[in-house]
């Protein structure tokens, strides 16, 4: 491990996970860890996930070599500004946020010009929360979005990318821009049906829910906050990918008043052959 | 098991796990299955999910005390009348379709008045098909609805239910009406939208999608032709469910516009509660 000291500010599900991982590779890092509950931090301790607990961001930051975010992406401007004066010269500040746009633009405005920020998104998680479901294999295998712009320290996104690829992470870079639009498409907008597909039931229809409603909703069970701040960050693509949910759903109710079977069920096998192309990939 | 000989029309993975569930609770049942493919009929016979298979559907009811309609709903208004001058008085039928009502309409028009209808819904299977997935607990502790009207002969009722709990199944009765409305919401609908997400998606996106779309769009992967049929005659619940759909994605778009992050957190929050309390009641 390139860093000899690491911060993991908010050590819940995702920073407690990269606790574990960091530890799994034995390396030489020192990871202090920063969270706002004292049990949490003491939890986080015992089972392994950081070396040291300090109640402070600002002195949890001090000395480290690599700062990560993992606080929800709601409190990264509160984050940014506590830790700024304590950041040492040429710190490398990362985060696991879900959205990329916001947090690059508080990084340039808030962090010392003498750090280097390089967003990152683990493409991987849970619908439970805390660090006392963190998991040492929660990364792994998962896909590490890298996003840079044009301020974007070179040598900080090799390392920032390197860490995650020790971490057993798969990497891409894009640009914050892009990285939110497709998010948007692939996460945030089926995190929003879920939720909308679970709202309009009632305790009758619930009743005769099986295994696909299960798995169509599951991800509604995540949690609420985290949630809010990503839809409230990526509302103008989440809006985008719901115009064009609707625009698809109204092409099958117009094939179906039209009585057209044929173009319902071309419909639904465009479904079925992207989707077991995906399954197919997603396994290999 | 109440019936000497049983028909099962459509031997795939419905079909075939109806005749697998048979087998395995040791009954003295002779199981004939009728299934369009002659390879497909060899191999349910090979799996041991029927003792004889017939490749004529009126030959394959002859006799039968009952017969269980596993096909596809769209072929049941030709499989019913071409098995109507085959069935022996005070035969008793029913199916495994996902739609109830015009099932029930079509055993009114179709079958023979000296018969007796009700319909069936097992809830449950996979978005695998052909008899080759079939499983001997497929219905293992699911849901059966027993659909109901005022036509329908109480004792062909009674021994309807009776085998689906022979099964294993869990039962509940209810009229055509309600079984379509409900089933549009938790069933029907969930599918549209998970086909719908995964028609919006790019090669691109795709490359991002983890665990949560994979979750949320499994069911997308579901036969094209049967799904077709359910969506078809099940269209006016469909239009009602995304409607709602649409309306509830609007109030969240509003909340999100409004930057009322109390009002997004709620909206997003009563879908974590229902989910939650959905998960706890399904595994208990």
């Amino acid at each position: 491990m390139a860093f000899d000291r690491i911060s993991i500010l908010g050590v819940g599900l995702m920073g407690g996970s990269v606790g574990l991982a960091c530890k799994r590779i034995a390396s030489n890092s020192r990871i202090i860890g920063y969270t706002r509950r004292a049990e949490e931090l003491k939890l986080a301790i015992e089972l392994g996930a950081i070396d040291e607990g300090i109640s402070d961001p600002a002195a949890a930051v001090a000395g480290a070599d690599l700062v990560i975010l993992c606080t929800p992406v709601g409190f990264f401007d509160k984050m940014m500004s506590t830790i700024g004066p304590a950041l040492k010269p040429d710190a490398i500040v990362t985060d696991v946020g879900s959205t990329k746009r916001r947090v690059a633009a508080l990084a340039a405005q808030l962090l010392p010009k003498h750090v280097r920020f390089v967003g990152s998104h683990p493409m991987c998680g849970s619908e439970k929360h805390g660090v006392v479901h963190a998991r040492a294999d929660l990364y792994d295998d998962a896909l590490c979005i890298i996003t840079h712009d044009d301020s974007s320290d070179p040598s900080a996104q090799d390392q920032v990318e390197q860490f995650w690829k020790s971490l057993k992470m798969r990497t891409v870079r894009m640009t914050p821009e892009l990285h939110d639009q497709l998010t948007a498409d692939v996460s945030h907008l089926p995190h929003a049906v879920a939720a909308a597909l679970v709202r309009l039931q009632t305790s009758q229809s619930l009743q005769l829910a099986a295994g696909g409603f299960a798995d169509t909703t599951r991800i509604a069970a995540g949690d609420a906050v985290l949630w809010r701040d990503i839809l409230l960050e990526n509302r103008d693509n989440l809006r985008a990918g719901i115009v064009r949910l609707q625009a698809d759903l109204q092409q099958l109710l117009e094939h179906l008043d039209a009585d057209n079977a044929a173009a319902v069920q071309q419909w639904l096998q465009s479904a079925v052959d992207v989707r077991l192309g995906f399954r197919k990939s997603a396994t290999q």
